[in-house]
């Protein structure tokens, strides 16, 4: 299978990427980083980055950022980076990517603990994976082709001990969780489903 | 109580409206229409407006738009629109909003049905409802003094009869049945809850 991973050279991307290199071709995509470079809250720049791809099998993004502020201190400004980046730009990678995937091919985006259980700071990550979630199942009801779309959406990683304090009272989920649930979503047959890694 | 309602001359506002005119002091807006003029996509315009009303005791927004689109038509142009306008306009009347609330406040905003039930051509609608779903979520459990947050997330209304071919097999909910969500969150002392009129 020919999957691109977008965000690879970080925390989670490392992981995984290594985990499908072991069966698959993998193309590495980060900001700055990786076999090739794309920003994913620039169309044109995603573009680029499909028309040097070509064709593929399935995609997963494990990259966008949102802020954290306190909601007493947060501004729009703020608030309105974060819904371009992590949210805007991974559906962004599906409103263009559906024009260069194979038939039958997946996409798998990240979104997070934050939708269903808010912590401190964290109202724009929450609003970001909310909206994440519902996109999952809308668009999963209307692609053909047997084009399948799933988000992972993992609790704080073993692997990030400095966003533990941000997390009162959830525990750390191990990186083989979470790397076995993109291995559900890209190797398994479901379609339009949040797999909860918490 | 003085309520602010934004959104007041549409379809759910106009009866949103009467009905708490008949006990409380309203004030109403629209972007064009009502007794102050806001537009939920431009900052400075709604901190013009919260200069004008000063401070109040609940804010009940039923503004906002999304894009109806096929998914293989939309353009990220079209989604961000979408994102800019329901979601963060609605958020922006809170972030701002929230300094110049009293004590024992609540805001109300209005999601609606796709979150959780999609159509075809809603993906964006979707994502916006999903994204305020988990902001309300996670405002509430950050808000102090008393404020709450709810929203109102009502199915096609039978005051819309153009959207019905729209929402295939979902029964038009009545007017008074959203009008008492509205009242549920602004009268009560519910918090963090998406009030479902589906
Ligand atoms: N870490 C956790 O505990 C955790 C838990 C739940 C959910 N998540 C979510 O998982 C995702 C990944 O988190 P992470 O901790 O692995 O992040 P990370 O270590 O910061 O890695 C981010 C990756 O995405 C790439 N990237 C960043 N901005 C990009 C852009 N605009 N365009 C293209 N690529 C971009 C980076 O490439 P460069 O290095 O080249 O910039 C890097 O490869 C995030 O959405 C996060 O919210 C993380
Ligand atoms: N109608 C339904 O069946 C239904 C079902 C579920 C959810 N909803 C949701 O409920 C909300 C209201 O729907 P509706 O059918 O009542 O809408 P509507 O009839 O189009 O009314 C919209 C109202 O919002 C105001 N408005 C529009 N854009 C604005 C802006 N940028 N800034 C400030 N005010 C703005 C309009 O003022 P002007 O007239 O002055 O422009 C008008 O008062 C929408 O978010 C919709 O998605 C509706």
């Amino acid at each position: 299978m020919k999957i691109v991973i977008i965000g690879a050279t970080g925390t989670l991307g490392k992981k995984v990427s290594f985990a499908f290199s072991q069966k698959h071709e993998i193309i590495r995509v980060g900001k700055s980083s990786g076999d090739i470079q794309a920003d994913i809250t620039d169309e044109a720049s995603i573009k680029q980055m499909f028309d040097k791809i070509g064709s593929f099998d399935a995609l997963i993004s494990t990259a966008g950022q949102g802020p954290f502020a306190p909601l007493n201190k947060m501004t729009g400004e703020n608030f309105k980076n974060g819904l371009l980046d992590k949210l805007l730009g991974q559906i962004n990678l599906v409103l263009i990517g559906q024009h260069y995937i194979n038939k039958n091919g997946s996409f798998t985006l990240t979104s997070g603990i934050l939708s269903d259980h808010p912590v401190a700071a964290g109202s724009a990550l929450s609003t970001i994976n909310g909206g994440l979630n519902s996109f999952i199942y809308a668009a999963s009801a209307e692609f053909s082709n047997g084009i399948r779309i799933n988000a992972v959406s993992p609790n704080v990683v073993e692997d990030s001990p400095s966003y533990f304090d941000s997390f009162p009272g959830e525990i750390p989920v191990s990186m083989d969780k979470v790397v076995k649930a993109f291995e559900k979503s890209v190797l398994g047959i479901i379609t339009g489903q949040v797999i909860k890694v918490f």
